[in-house]
């Protein structure tokens, strides 16, 4: 195999298809659109699930689970949900196959049509709102605080793996209150966990926002956003809160009687991130020479290489190794010991590289005679010799501090990809030019905003909750605008 | 609503269905056969997938996640499990809906029909070995060892709450390996794995054996299984592990070169448990007045109740309750405490008692005078009062106490159902009887086998691994036994 990964500036597109495969995250599948996650890729998800998992409990959620399949009338109930989905949706029609009449092959047995097609779930307000009908009466039901782990299917036409697949695994949680405003402080709430957990942990500085009208999700009053910057100047989006207003409440008609007796529509929220958030990391971190993980995300957070000619040498040096390891472990700190014979050193240092394992130690005769350990950084690939006593310590300091510097990076590399643009001419060569997020004043309008699409392929990302708040005049027909918005190209 | 559940012995099945909604477990989805996991039901599910989870990968096993469709093709490949698959499944035909023509509803648009029919995976064997192809290479890549946890669906046409849906959560384990002798002990070491999670956790003695023919995984060369007995006589199939043989590395071509150079088919496994294991705790250990949990599964472990009459009282009580909690969550142990005014005492009893928590306390003000608590064990209603010194104590070695004698007590029952029977008629009575498992000889044919199970309902549940291997007359027809198999009627 060809070990050379391309480069992020020859073609960022396939540095990033290539490093997924070759990183053993995850690769497409037989049907299209389709994506196998990989154990490598797989065991990210489920550090991102377990913390996010965690918190989702500690704000009062509970995890359940709902059907795979609605009813395809469902879909229909609320207006704009239908219109945002039902383009772009897996149709069940039959529940049975037969062998073929020459059986050579099985196929749809005509008599096991359903009177109603059934939708593979693209998202699952309807059917959790039309259990919330029943489960919901009184003030003292309330607020219903549900999320679940699942998996979505959405008929994309254009796939890319972790960020647009057919088959999307995600949690949505689903919120039911009795008023309006603790259901809008439930989506500012999830919001602020998301862009807390991507800061933290993913190591990703997340713009929040509101959406504009044209981006809100399909059934939603507000939809709120955390935008992400890529290394290539584009944007991602990593998750969303919405604001439900009564819009499903009415829709599947769930009211609860309130403390003075009267009965009252319900208020909701839904949210929902995917693993999308793992080519978020990707397209953030990474280098090329491959993955680069933040070590509170990294399946393998150090790994020990030992170098060694004979067995005799190996036998001393795995001695030291293991000590290293167990002690490692008893800190909660991930680490492999890669003492394969087949594999040479310089193979496994290419290996782990590409792998984005944050510390490589290495030991070899000499480390043992010295007493030291060879440390290097995958984030910066800087090397230094640490004497045995101290290697404990500063692996756990490394740690943190490749953690804390992968923020500053992206955060530096978002500053620095931010302009602000007050006129057209400027707006449009920044945009051609990939500059990152562009601030402009818009006027707010839809109109506007599809025209400066069809002319620039930017959309508006969000209108940013913090920062500038200044007055101005929209870049494309100089109305009044009341702040700047955050333009960009996106996937 | 009325609080009283039907008992077992009016109505078992019946009582089944009520006791999982009243306690709030699942409910029937709007979707025919589809199943709604409350968050109680599910907070089990996620204990049950913690314990197992933990256990696959000690053993070596790499969690990953393959596709939810599966294209119609693939089914066909292994002829045997597409006679067994393909007649009860979800057929995806097309990718798009549409408004009608009155724009009244949507409807399937006719141009989105898919070239090739995607089935909703019922078992996960056929993409999975699909994708071994080009996973496997050389003798160093395996064993390859893989869990995914996942939805299934399967067609059927009688379903019941957590024991049998349209849609099903589980986990499937897959793995490759390069001996026939190294896969059989994987088959074997999952089984063993299966039964020591029932017996330790879910306080079942599961009987471990081999499926007759008939009764084997579509697909496999030899099946096990793990066969409980529930309450009302009847057996409950938990959990298989499959034998492949090489079956699924010839139908999708999966060789690997050995260590000599030559080219060999793979060996393989797969094996799973799913909700259904929910179902047998339920069936195994619950009782006329509600769930009876084993305390390792249960969501809650002890809940605390306060007495009081005044707001006074009550602050005083909450203080001791409250200090009670954090002693016990020092403990790791799930504590509830529940000092809503809005329901009285009598109602909580009730509430927790129909819920399983495996212990009440109860602290009123002669407890708070007397420095006592009134301590209630579920699974027997044994009421005791304990001082305050003693609580954190005897509270963690009641767990224990109480989880022991549930495993005892459905060990006993099992004990105390299981009959060997000589001849037919004895047989036929005690199968009408439902006197649970019916050890008798059986001369190894599958046509006998579906004439006992024509006249009597009863299924050879396994052909048991341990103990019996005395040799006999076949009850239906005379011919010789190796030894005795389990016969019942099964769910």
């Amino acid at each position: 195999m060809d070990k050379t990964l391309p480069t992020r500036s020859e073609n960022f597109s396939e540095w990033y298809n290539e490093l997924i495969k070759r990183a053993g995250l995850a690769e497409n599948a037989a049907v299209r659109g389709c994506m196998i996650i990989k154990p490598y890729g797989y065991a990210i998800w489920e550090k991102i699930q377990a913390v996010l998992d965690k918190a989702f409990k500690e704000t009062g959620h509970e995890n359940a689970y709902f059907p795979l399949f609605i009813p395809k009338s469902y879909l229909s109930r609320e207006a704009a949900h239908v219109e945002g989905f039902a383009k772009e949706c897996a149709v069940v029609t039959h529940y049975r196959l037969k062998n073929s009449e020459d059986g050579s092959q099985v196929v749809i047995d005509p008599a096991a049509k359903l009177e109603e097609e059934l939708i593979v779930r693209p998202t699952s307000e309807t059917i959790i709102w039309n259990s919330y009908k029943n489960w919901i009466q009184s003030y003292r039901d309330l607020p219903l605080l549900i999320n679940q782990w699942s998996n979505v299917v959405r008929w994309e036409m254009r796939t890319r793996l972790f960020l647009r697949t057919t088959e999307i695994l995600w949690q949505e949680g689903h919120t039911a209150h009795a008023t309006r405003l603790e259901a809008e402080q439930e989506t500012r709430q999830m919001l602020d966990l998301y862009a807390d957990f991507g800061a933290a942990y993913l190591a990703i500085p997340f713009l929040k926002g509101r959406k504009t009208e044209h981006e809100r999700f399909a059934g939603a009053e507000e939809t709120y956003t955390i935008e992400a910057l890529m290394q290539d100047g584009k944007a991602l989006q990593a998750g969303t809160s919405h604001f439900l207003g009564q819009r499903f409440a009415k829709a599947f008609d769930v009211t609860f009687t309130n403390q003075a007796g009267q009965s009252e529509y319900v208020w909701g929220t839904s949210w929902g991130v995917t693993t999308r958030l793992i080519g978020a990391l990707i397209m953030t971190h990474s280098d090329d020479k491959g993955l680069v993980l933040p070590p509170r995300l990294a399946p393998i957070q150090v790994v020990i290489i030992p170098i060694y000619k004979s067995q005799e040498e190996k036998a001393a040096i795995q001695q030291q190794a293991q000590s290293i390891q167990e002690a490692l472990r008893a800190h909660h700190i991930t680490v492999k010991l890669d003492d394969r014979d087949e594999y040479k050193p310089g193979w496994k240092f290419a290996e782990y590289e590409l792998k984005g394992v944050p510390i490589r130690l290495a030991i070899g005769p000499k480390d043992l005679a010295n007493q030291t350990v060879e440390l290097t950084r995958r984030d910066t690939s800087e090397k230094s010799t640490i004497s045995m006593d101290n290697v404990i310590r500063q692996v756990v300091s490394m740690l943190d501090n490749i953690q804390t510097s992968l923020y500053q990076r992206a955060l530096k590399f978002r500053e620095s990809h931010t302009c602000y643009v007050d006129d057209y001419q400027n707006f449009q060569e920044a945009i051609a030019q990939k500059q990152g997020f562009v601030l402009a004043h818009w006027d707010g309008s839809a109109e506007t905003e599809k025209k400066i699409q069809a002319d620039t392929k930017a959309t508006i990302r969000c209108i940013p909750l913090e920062g500038t708040s200044e007055t101005g005049k929209c870049i494309y027909t100089g109305r009044p605008s009341k702040q700047r918005v955050v333009f960009a190209q996106a996937y």
